[in-house]
């Protein structure tokens, strides 16, 4: 089938309306008419060019939320008229030890993008800008009753790619946790830390959003642009969650972390970073890395945030506004996520 | 009471005879009479100047094994003629929330260095390279029946130093572990990793050591040197203890780990690491440090060496070959550590 689609025609172009083909649906596929589509960091990156060639037309956009209105003859997990999410992946190889230990998307042979990827067919994925897309059925979410579906729509991104660092290095009560920057990812990260019961502070690079920051669930504001923030909170933290992809001075920020804490990175600068391994070691520090989350840990994170009804701080527009958008993103200029109403993809 | 000892006199100056003054035994205190202490690469790079200005003179060695010879008053856990060892530190705050946790050698008033530091009551910390040492009783471990006296001094920095991170990162059955660099702590962390149940790699320059590798308890050795290594062997390691104090090419290492895995220094460069953090999030992967272990997980460790009859591997010198000992560290010309027999300090 051919729906409409809104597509950037080449690195750096503006985003134009277009149609593309979907593939049939197969049986262990499910079709899903798309409601919302959320506008991720990562979409205007990988149109710019950022990230390298990518294979344009490119539709951007993987925090999609929408109904199911068709599945396959071996799908049993959903059914036509199910509320259901897809996220960054839409493929993997389902067999290597990543794959069966749950972590898709540090599948060995290459998890599958949900758009400017190499589906395992060979075919080029295209994303949530449009009105339709057929998907595996293991890679497709359940969302819950108790999330307004436009809210969730970013958690398919920005909520798992927080969630997940939080839950594995153990945020929750009795525990210090800081997270780095208030935009997309920072605002969920905030909401789910406090909903996991941590201490929750906020290092921005300034007060701006000191406000916003409170009302989210952070318990603490500080600024980075304000060297004493640095002395002040030295050795406090158990866990920061660095949602920045600009590069950071680690020596600083692991200096904040109290005994065994750990800095995890979800962003990564394309720059290589400088570390002094003395700030590690004086404290059995850890810096590490987090990317998403594996598929039954995103249905956690979806189940979790029904059950605090969690959800992002959007923004929603139409179709004809994406390009509006993306200059307002990297103008850090939208609180706290823009969502596309696909129902304008006409 | 004044005791021989060897001193070196100033920064890149030769070790020689001297005598020193040991503090009265306090009422927590206890005199041991030294037998061997073990000659430690940190030992070289202090009396070298490497790590700044320094109390000259100044009597290294923090590997040490001796008897009780008197106790303070309130000591309980010790009596004459116990075989004790002194490790890393004599003397920590005792309050602070690391300290109470165990944690001395994190102590966030600073510990106290065996040598070259400043003591609680002011006075300077001499090691040893000495007949007679006073040490607060918290600080003195006992020596268990079953580890050869002089192969137990190096387990107080070496053995501990690569104890600590394996018991802390999971070193035990089913775990692949590296060890990088096989010198003084590289031996005890293949013993130590062995006796866990981890199977055990070394990473070593060159195959020059290839057979003792082996014959320690490794069950598979390589050169870092041969760049097949590192694709070989991409993704194979749940956890690497890199002992070499010298700059590494941190990604390389980090791309050897599976998802989760860790890369733990326990020495550190003094120059600035680079790291490229997409090494991390590929994989959530961790790069952490550690340094030496907590008093108790101290005496935990030569319990589990006594149960597994572990000591170092060892050269027992008299006093006046230290000097040619430093020259043979320098040159990694040691299998794998020179242990002074301090009866020979005349």
């Amino acid at each position: 089938m051919r729906v409409n689609a809104y597509a950037a025609p080449a690195a750096g172009q503006p985003l134009a309306p277009t149609t593309i083909q979907r593939r049939d649906v197969g049986p262990n596929d499910v079709l899903i008419e798309i409601q919302y589509a959320g506008i991720c960091h990562s979409d205007i990156h990988t149109v710019n060019g950022d990230w390298g060639p990518q294979p344009f037309p490119v539709v951007p956009g993987h925090e999609i939320v929408g109904v199911v209105t068709e599945v396959g003859s071996e799908v049993t997990g959903h059914q036509a008229g199910d509320r259901v999410g897809v996220g960054c992946m839409v493929n993997s190889c389902g067999a290597c030890a990543n794959c069966r230990n749950g972590d898709e998307q540090y599948c060995l042979k290459g998890m599958v993008g949900t758009y400017a990827s190499e589906d395992r067919d060979g075919a080029t994925t295209q994303g949530g800008y449009s009105t339709h897309v057929v998907v595996d059925a293991h890679f497709v979410l359940s969302i819950p009753d108790g999330i307004d579906p436009v809210a969730a729509a970013p958690l398919l991104c920005a909520g798992i790619t927080t969630y997940s660092p939080l839950r594995r290095w153990g945020a929750g009560p009795g525990k210090k946790v800081a997270i780095v920057g208030l935009g997309g990812l920072g605002h969920m990260g905030v909401k789910l830390a406090h909903a996991l019961g941590a201490e929750v502070t906020v290092l921005s690079q300034s007060l701006k959003k000191q406000e916003d920051g409170l009302r989210l669930g952070a318990d603490h504001y500080y600024a980075t642009s304000d060297t004493d923030t640095f002395e002040q909170l030295a050795g406090a933290f158990d866990l920061i969650v660095n949602t920045v992809s600009a590069p950071i001075d680690v020596d600083a920020y692991l200096g904040l972390l109290a005994v065994d804490g750990t800095l995890v990175n979800v962003g990564a600068p394309p720059e290589p970073l400088s570390l002094n391994v003395f700030s590690l070691i004086s404290a059995r520090r850890s810096y590490a890395g987090s990317m998403i989350g594996g598929i039954s840990e995103t249905q956690v994170m979806l189940d979790f945030c029904a059950e605090h009804h969690l959800g992002a701080d959007v923004e929603v527009i139409s179709a004809d506004q994406i390009n509006e958008a993306y200059e307002r993103v990297l103008a850090s200029d939208v609180r706290y996520r823009f969502v596309i109403d696909t129902a304008t993809l006409v």
